[in-house]
């Protein structure tokens, strides 16, 4: 298997572009990566998307993307693993890399969620559930996360206030981050005085619904180097599942998708957790940030939410997290969030992360969550 | 690269499935291909789908696969590609298993088009065309493909007549096929009499809308031989696409992608369409076999009808099409067919074509197309 480089990464920034079509979203972040790798076109197309089908009437994604970014005729795939496309496209773009079917791939995620009514996209969110057992029923992804967070306070005795510190920390980092949706601050009062969605899940527990749109361009570790001087490797890339609904699993609060694909990526690059030099996880709600923490094995079951309140996740801290706003801040454009991410340590680890650059990063994970985490893709990335 | 091989095919009857659910028809081909290769479980599972987010209220449709099937914990990802997902499914799990990062790997095609209202499904399959530039005006895939047929027939001076040869074949051909949704004879004059849809396409002239999933299980090819004395392997795999819409097009009667991708594949194998012993073609409407044959160089420009009025397309013809019914009498549930068509080939192949059988069919090309032929994918699957 030959090893994969991401040689440039591009975004747009995180919204409300109704001015912008999906295509335009979509192809502005192609020519980016592309031109950041001093590139013109790639030899396949990738396409992480969950939602265009029910929200913008669009399948044949890739083709579209792939036509008006002006290379049609090359491969191009769409890829849905519901919140995890945005990571799920890099593991597709990674294995055609990895087989030699071709050496230059672009992943792109992405996904345009606020031109339609709130109800339309909160129904199309629920397709990522069980669509027969639990979204018939008029469950929520609010709803759910807030079940778990119900019983994660119960279980291990913790307050609403005490998941603040995600949520400042996350709004915190954004301020400096041109391309986040949300750039002002959040304080521990703002976060207690906010409008409950699904008690106990208020307006500033939760990521926002976004439009954007975040790509990579991907070649053989063996020949990054003739496209730039910081190449960043992609030590391991893992894809686990777990079942899709909530009230099948022996333990709500453990994510075992998670756990697996972290594992597994932890396998391949022979590194431990605390080898793990900054983490980019899946903060949709701050019960899944704790989860995703504990998941993982950055801290210990119940420990998560401590974990935060200790500061380890600030970006002096012995893990940085969400390092320009996270899911929370930077917005959570689902099919792209996980693309995100990978963009964001990316720079991190080519020291490009303006005033939010960690020290010494070498080593980052990310960790793109779908469903009631019933699907993780965990990327590890370094120098 | 790995070369990568096919041990097991397994498939649903094509048909109105009301009282079965998307997850059960998945399900259902998955353990019968997994079966028939003497496995319990892959290690990587690709679902091939275009509409379930729109139809079926159902993303997520790999973890909700894996899950249902027995083995939630794997990798799992959908594909989409349009009418296309059958065929690109199969390239995704074989860039998988060719890249080392997995030995054994499900590919399941699937989709649930007929438990809504016509019109929605007319909708659902219009996403597959430009949705700002074609779909937004009103105009589906029948009528794109009347604008092709009467193209077609003014510039080579066809009648409509003239195209009945593939819509008697393949109702022939599925006769036999305990797994097609027809199985009843139709002639010449049924065709000719026929209700027309978008002038010239009548009824008998287009595929159905229909229900239905066919799996193939993959493992590399130096291991083939433990699992089974009949191993197919893939010679070739290629995706390639075109604009998405019809109108930017130098030539609309030219169907570029299907073209680039049978050509990129032949180069693979190192054969030539006269090296193909049978063919399952995308016959989704009577014009897009006849555009097909000539894209794939089995047929001149304005050709590929007089191909079939010849009887090339017969099981004991030069290039033997449709042996098992095809898009148009098999059925066509669009995120399956490729798969379908894989399914088939493999059992021609293998020898277990039954009354259809090829003689002496050692080598077969399938391919798959989405859209107005914007995307598609060619596999060339050889003994």
């Amino acid at each position: 298997m030959r090893e994969v480089s991401i040689i440039g990464v591009g975004q747009t920034p995180v919204g409300e572009h109704w001015q912008r079509s999906l295509r335009e979203l979509g192809v502005e972040a192609v020519r980016a990566a592309l031109a950041d790798a001093g590139l013109e076109r790639p030899q396949a197309l990738f396409v992480g998307n969950m939602m265009s089908g029910v929200l913008n009437h669009q399948e044949n994604l890739a083709t579209l993307i792939a036509d008006f970014a002006g290379f049609p005729g090359i491969e191009a795939l769409k890829i849905e693993a519901a919140c995890a496309s945005g990571g799920a496209v890099v593991r597709a773009a990674q294995l055609a890399v990895a087989s030699g079917a071709c050496d230059i791939a672009v992943a792109v995620g992405l996904e345009k969620m606020t031109d339609l009514p709130i109800d339309i996209v909160t129904e199309g969110l629920a397709t990522a559930a069980d669509a027969d057992f639990e979204a018939a029923h008029g469950i929520t992804f609010t709803a759910l996360n807030a079940l778990l967070m119900r019983l994660y306070m119960e279980r291990y005795g913790y307050q609403r206030a005490d998941f603040a510190p995600f949520v400042v920390h996350a709004h915190e980092n954004a301020i400096n981050n041109p391309h986040a949706m949300f750039r002002g601050r959040v304080t521990v009062e703002d976060f207690l005085e906010s409008a409950m969605v699904a008690d106990p899940i208020s307006i500033l527990d939760s990521s926002p619904v976004s439009d954007g749109a975040a790509a990579v361009v991907l070649c053989p570790s063996e020949q990054a180097r003739a496209f730039t001087d910081r190449p960043i490797r992609i030590l391991a890339s893992a894809t686990a599942t777990d079942t899709i609904g909530l009230a099948t699993r022996r333990d709500p609060l453990r994510f075992e998708a998670c756990y697996a694909s972290a594992h597994r990526a932890c396998q391949q690059a022979n590194l431990r957790p605390e080898d793990i030099d900054l983490a980019e996880l899946h903060d949709a709600f701050t019960i899944v940030s704790a989860l995703s923490l504990e998941a993982a094995c950055f801290a210990e079951p119940g420990q998560g939410v401590r974990f935060a309140q200790e500061c380890n996740i600030s970006l002096n801290g012995k893990l940085p997290m969400s390092t320009q706003g996270g899911l929370k801040a930077r917005g959570h454009p689902v099919g792209a969030s996980g693309t995100y991410q990978i963009v964001e340590a990316v720079n991190q680890l080519r020291g490009r992360g303006g005033a939010n650059q960690v020290k010494n990063c070498e080593i980052a994970l990310t960790q793109s969550v779908g469903g009631m985490a019933s699907v993780a893709v965990t990327h590890i990335l370094g120098v």
